[in-house]
């Protein structure tokens, strides 16, 4: 075998002060990793909630410190709807079942006669309500299955790609909070893995968040449908079948943890009484955690909304968080920005 | 607040000698994870089986190459049970069960006269055989269920750190396959993740595997019973309890890769028809792919089986290996060590 040319030659030609140039560079480039120029919360505002964040992520990542840890175990969860994105009016995924449920109604002329999808045909939301859960789960079903995960997956991107929210005719994934952007960069940058753990569905968010948050799928963790392992053509698919397999929402969301991580999270994000479990969860681990809940104050530029409300109720969860002093981000005071497109 | 002394003085005073000297250390600190010294496969012996790993991982790494893939796409899934460790003369986690049977038995008078326990307490594997996928089950259950996920991992480590294979006289985290170690660790080199999909239960895995392989327990994916939310003094725990979750066998492997990692991966290692529709659901992926099977045929240094073993059955899926000319390892041929203590 020939050995290529790059094997004998020396690696590099270059005068002495060229070298020291490059060693520079090199140094710097190295350095990168480490050094955050200037702010690395720019849309936080300062006080003791973005104080708290600074000050958790200094100390577990600083070697001499006692609350150090361990890179391996540097992992943040992320609950999505009202800690990532926006959930009013409805939870985004709703706002698509229904759009599909709307799409798919020609070839049902029977629900035109049947709830719940009477009700939500006709956009009449007080009478979906009084279906309760379980007219809930007969829309989702009927949305999401019956296709093949990579046919959701189309499904979802054109959706997408068309739909617009109504209060601020953008795209739904433009209403993704621009500080939380901050601190899932800043985590990873000192070698957190980010997790989203959604009571959403995980085939709903895994098309689009990779891109807008930098989670990859296999950190995607969410409310799961059946699927069966079926033919096409003579090749493997797998067939969203309408049974739900798992509900990521409450103590779901420390079991699916459990499953999918098998590590307890050091820091948790969440903004409602179904994420308190989960933060609960992360509160029980031995060494120091970072707790923190965002309270949407911020009817201007958001909403506001907690105890009383049916999407996001932030009750419960609010008063343990005052008692045990756990980050509690006032969006209205704490957030310079909120979405990006706000600036 | 003082600017600290290292922020205000140049990095570096140095000679422009010293420059390049440091330069050179520092490019070769770079390329270090670049360049593989020498053989990455000691173990494999020269020939089509080692040239066809060594040629597919080139391939996918190669960005001047038509098979080049992004590292974020480079996904290899490794089956457990006779692909990564032995599984004979049964599976270790089987041996661990009935250990915990006879180690339980004591509180449970009863058992001595109902199957399966019977003929578990008996060491009677024929008898035990006849009671079938249901005895088995109950057997499982009845070992692993009652305690918490922390007290469960406790009583896997004491078991590893007591327990002896009996043929070999060697902890069974000892019977771990040399020449599949180098794969995960060359490939990890090559940007790849490494993941455990296995039929075994991944509680059962995470205790140890992390160590053992440098598979992290979010990358460990397994067979898995229920688990639920309590409280024991005061703070949350989770209790398995006596109902399966999850068999990570034959399709089950293909819906947990979708569930757990989300995306479809690029090699394969399996050895058994357990591993047969992962390493289709592999195949069928649109880009160039590497499936894997290990056929055992080394009765001398390990064990040789096949198509009529009840553990590890290689039949449908040793023959369509053959037709799609996938990489079929024959042990006694292709490794020049099993086990790294049979040097």
């Amino acid at each position: 075998m020939k050995t290529p040319d790059h094997m004998t030659r020396p690696i590099l030609r270059l005068s002495p002060k060229r070298a020291l140039l490059l060693l520079t560079l090199c140094l710097l480039s190295a350095c990168q990793s480490m050094v955050t120029p200037g702010d690395p919360l720019p849309s936080w505002r300062e006080g003791p909630r973005k104080q708290a964040i600074l000050d958790f992520v200094h100390a577990v990542t600083d070697t001499a410190s006692s609350d150090y840890v361990e890179p391996a175990d540097r992992i943040a969860v992320f609950d999505n709807d009202g800690t990532l994105w926006a959930e009013k009016p409805l939870y985004f995924q709703l706002i698509f079942i229904l759009d599909r449920i709307r799409t798919l109604a020609p070839q049902h002329p029977e629900w035109k006669r049947t709830e719940p999808f009477r009700s939500a045909l006709a956009g009449d939301m007080a009478a979906l309500g009084k279906q309760g859960e379980k007219g809930l789960m007969q829309l989702m079903v009927a949305a999401q299955s019956g296709m093949t995960t990579a046919e959701f997956r189309t499904i979802v991107v054109d959706w997408l790609d068309s739909a617009e929210h109504h209060r601020f005719d953008r795209h739904y994934t433009e209403l993704i909070y621009q500080p939380m952007l901050e601190v899932l960069a800043w985590l990873r940058a000192n070698g957190f893995e980010t997790w989203i753990v959604s009571g959403g569905g995980q085939e709903f968010m895994r098309p689009w968040a990779p891109d807008i948050y930098g989670i990859p799928s296999q950190q995607i963790i969410g409310s799961m449908m059946e699927v069966q392992l079926d033919q096409r053509d003579g090749k493997p698919v797998l067939v969203k079948i309408p049974k739900l397999h798992l509900i990521d929402d409450k103590e779901g969301k420390v079991i699916a943890i459990h499953r999918f991580i098998g590590k307890r999270p050091i820091a948790a994000f969440g903004n409602s009484d179904g994420d308190l479990a989960m933060l609960q969860w992360t509160a029980a681990g031995k060494g120091r955690s970072l707790k923190t809940l965002i309270h949407h104050t911020d009817a201007t530029r958001e909403w506001a909304y907690d105890r009383k409300s049916p999407v996001g109720r932030l009750d419960k969860a609010m008063d343990i968080a005052k008692t045990r002093h756990w980050v509690l981000v006032d969006m209205a005071r704490d957030w310079k920005q909120v979405f990006s497109f706000q600036k």
